[in-house]
């Protein structure tokens, strides 16, 4: 499946409809830091976008620390954003 | 429950327990890359070592890229290393 990368206003549109986000520096991945009560909350989170993930075949950076969960969206082979992060984006809101 | 710190001793003898680690440069953590087939096998390796870590309320810090897991181990509690840290190594690597 060919992949879209997303121009600079599409871009605009995306962190206009998802306001947590942030642009990398490079401009070729959004990001965010989520805080959760502990432990279980934050790792439960991340199987919930991990099943997401797997299904979809578009999987994000992402670390933790305890109750914390920093996660990065990026398209390798758009070389920068496509619609699948704003999809993603779009259902991690759904599971927080 | 009090922590023990390691010794430099105790640290070296738990790396040659565990010759896939490696010591982080400022000595309070151990470090390790793991390499998975695809994210499935990643993510199901985050999960036993999860459910691991909030039995025994000690917690990695990790992140993961698709098929890629980096792990830190330390403990706060103790301002660097202690067993608790040689037994999630120890618990890791029965989860490979």
């Amino acid at each position: 499946m060919s992949v879209h990368r997303l121009s600079e206003p599409e871009i605009a549109a995306m962190l206009a409809e998802f306001p947590g986000w942030t642009l990398r520096a490079d401009g070729h991945a959004i990001e965010r830091t989520f805080k959760f009560a502990d432990f279980n909350q934050a790792f439960g989170f991340m199987t919930r976008v991990a099943l997401y993930a797997d299904k979809v075949d578009h999987h994000p950076e992402w670390s933790n620390v305890y109750n914390t969960v920093e996660v990065a969206l990026t398209t390798h082979d758009a070389g920068g954003l496509s619609t699948r992060d704003a999809a993603m984006a779009r259902a991690i809101e759904g599971y927080l």
